[in-house]
């Protein structure tokens, strides 16, 4: 943006949602559309329809004049109302943003997404600066993945966390009512958060997940069948959490220009001569396929069930019971399964965006930031979105535990995030069954 | 069993669950502990520890003493709290369990599971009169798979159809947000009542899923790529739910005797190298791989997507976005998402089990039957073993509209078994885009 105060005649006001969508993202939206309404510099308020794509078509909602009553609906339901895209607009692209900007008298620009999303923003406001377009340019945080710097943690986060946990519980419940192994594949790319939060379904000591894979550190698949063995001969079972992004370690140039490993499930793609796919961003597409959770099954089985684990009632034979789960897409758009803290957070977090944009010569990405002390506080803080564009913030090594596992320290920090779980009770203390039971 | 008169000696019980878990089985357990409690007839109530194993290794929980608030915890806990089994008794392990029974004086048996647990529990009846030894046994319906004859649905099957809408309702808005081809793969081998459940996630005539295949019909290819064809040409997007049993219709001799067509998953299995698996039923093993979904998301790619669809972005270029999830164990024990019907029915099931066990010289199973009428109303009935054992319900036809949907009246039977879902609300009225945008 350029100028040196406070705007004083009349603008409108663009809003778009990008990338994954989540539970929370619409609250995003309703809280800037709410920290917008009633000031008398605010004209129009329009949704980009599929986001960028929609303002460079001038596909645009109108926004102003939804009721209340409708707008608490809308940010109750799952998933991007205005449509999203997972898009990165080059030069091109935003000359054409900027065409519509003008030609619309558009002075406040909204952006709900994450990583990416912060990106594109960012790109918007420097093209805004050099064509001396006065634009008060925000990013709203949204990832399922946490993966923002400068944050505590992102919206969507808590409730994507909340659909793990549950599923975990339910998981660990089944998985002793009927012993074996299970694998359940967590979505993030490249951080290990939401298959942390797996770890919230552990109440007693032998409840699962017992095993825990992020990518933050490498995966070794004789490591693997080790730790799985040692658990399975303890427990009689073994529960496992895996992110989408695990790799071996070894640094390779990627598509996207990055230096860094490949993820296991894309090698597997490309072993089994399947189409690997890429977004706009030069990210591989991981999710929406179970290829790495069978492939892991099926590791597990030919060099440890066959070999080691007698079958419970035909002498002779050997045998295990292996299953693997993706989780999929649920974990971000499950309708019905929400953290309260985390739709809270998502609207201030749009209201506070509204404000900061009304309030001065400023733009930004809006930052959730941890309050010290003990019990659970946050402030909403406006940071630089160069501060936060294109970075990812990785899960704390204090947290992941001989490179199989995650601390219970991990709690602390993600309960308050997560909330209220359901309650579960079983019947009888922990007794840990023999191997091949 | 034997004997002509109502019991007046003090007997015990021993209780059991058995197949695979469900939200609301351990309401059935604590329904039943309820029905038996404050009769003087009942001495020790034995929870079996992981079903008809437990009986043989003599391995089990005294039940009579829980205290009513730990019961209803329990009964609110998903997964089987005794441990379940998959175990099939032959003649020489029921003649296990009872010399269990006899040393035990046990002298009520009540098996919680389904279509092949009341066969079980039907063996171990028959067994009981041979040997007269006097045996009350009876039966309580338990099956996500809501394939028990004699039945309007089962316990179980509610809480998991709900977790499908909800999946579905949330899949349906993300894939409106990011427009493309998903396929949802859900369980039920035989039946297809749990993948037609999906239809609830439909409010607006656009919201899909927009097919549906369930395994009461065959499924053809090529027919597939039509329908999706189609489908994605009017709304630009497609999301389609599919039974983990669909099969091409031709009946083959089954491992486990019974001719029928084998599930396109198992051809699937043999055609990768995969080894298949059997429980000691003869049944083969589908749950817990992504190889269907996986399957299909390339058969439309390489079918259509390459052909078909221009890239919206890149002149010349082809694409199609497709992705496929398989929503595995989640469906039966997802902790946080039961319907209220469900578990109280369930709860009921086992109450009326105990009751009719203590009421009379009778044994069987217990039926849920819907009483005609506007208002959702059911009753109890105690039906033969033999009615049930081993027989499998199937979706109406009438239900089952062109091979590849589900006709709107399938609302009226499963809306109250299913109860309250989220409240969505979109931004603006259906609008079908373009192909390949």
């Amino acid at each position: 943006m350029s100028g040196d105060s406070t705007r004083t005649g009349v603008g409108n006001v663009v809003i778009g949602q990008s990338g994954g969508p989540t539970a929370v993202i619409n609250q995003s939206l309703v809280g800037v559309i709410e920290g917008l309404r009633g000031d008398e510099r605010v004209g129009k308020i329009l949704g980009a329809h599929h986001a960028v794509r929609g303002i460079v078509n001038d596909d645009f909602i109108e926004l102003q004049d939804i009721p209340q009553d409708r707008l608490d609906r809308i940010a109750q339901t799952p998933s991007a109302a205005l449509g999203s895209s997972r898009d990165k607009p080059n030069r091109e692209y935003c000359e054409k943003i900027f065409d519509v900007f003008e030609r619309r008298d558009v002075r406040y620009f909204f952006y709900i997404g994450g990583n990416d999303s912060s990106d594109t923003c960012r790109i918007v406001n420097d093209l805004a600066k050099e064509h001396g377009y006065e634009l008060r340019c925000f990013h709203v945080p949204k990832t399922i993945d946490n993966d923002l710097v400068e944050n505590d943690h992102t919206p969507g986060f808590g409730s994507a966390a909340k659909f793990v946990a549950q599923a975990f519980m339910g998981d660990n419940l089944d998985n002793k009512a009927l012993p074996g192994i299970k694998i359940n594949i967590v979505m993030g790319r490249h951080a290990g958060f939401l298959t942390a939060a797996s770890m919230l379904a552990r109440q007693g000591s032998d409840d699962g997940p017992h095993l825990i894979y992020v990518p933050e550190v490498g995966f070794d698949e004789d490591k693997f069948l080790e730790d799985v063995d040692r658990v399975y001969s303890k427990y009689g079972r073994c529960l496992i959490a895996v992110s989408e992004g695990i790799h071996d370690g070894t640094p390779v140039e990627q598509p996207n220009g990055k230096v860094e490993p490949t993820p296991m499930a894309v090698k597997l793609a490309v072993e089994q001569g399947h189409h690997v796919e890429y977004d706009s961003h030069g990210n591989v597409q991981l999710s929406g396929s179970g290829a790495l959770g069978d492939f892991l099954a099926v590791h597990i089985k030919k060099n440890l069930g066959m070999v080691k684990y007698p079958h419970p009632t035909e002498p002779g034979k050997t045998t295990l019971r292996v299953r693997a789960d993706t989780f999929g897409y649920s974990q971000r758009s499950f309708a019905g399964c929400v953290s309260a803290t985390d739709q809270q957070e998502a609207r201030e977090a749009g209201r506070q965006a509204a404000q900061a944009a009304l309030m001065g010569d400023i733009d930004g990405s809006i930052a959730i930031q941890r309050d010290p002390g003990e019990a659970y506080r946050v402030h909403y803080q406006v940071i630089d979105l160069a501060a936060v564009a294109g970075k990812t913030q990785h899960l704390h090594m204090k947290y992941i535990v001989d490179n199989n596992n995650i601390a219970d320290s991990f709690r602390e920090y993600i309960e308050p995030l997560v909330g209220k779980l359901p309650i579960v009770e079983s019947l009888r203390m922990p007794q840990p069954v023999e191997a091949g039971a």
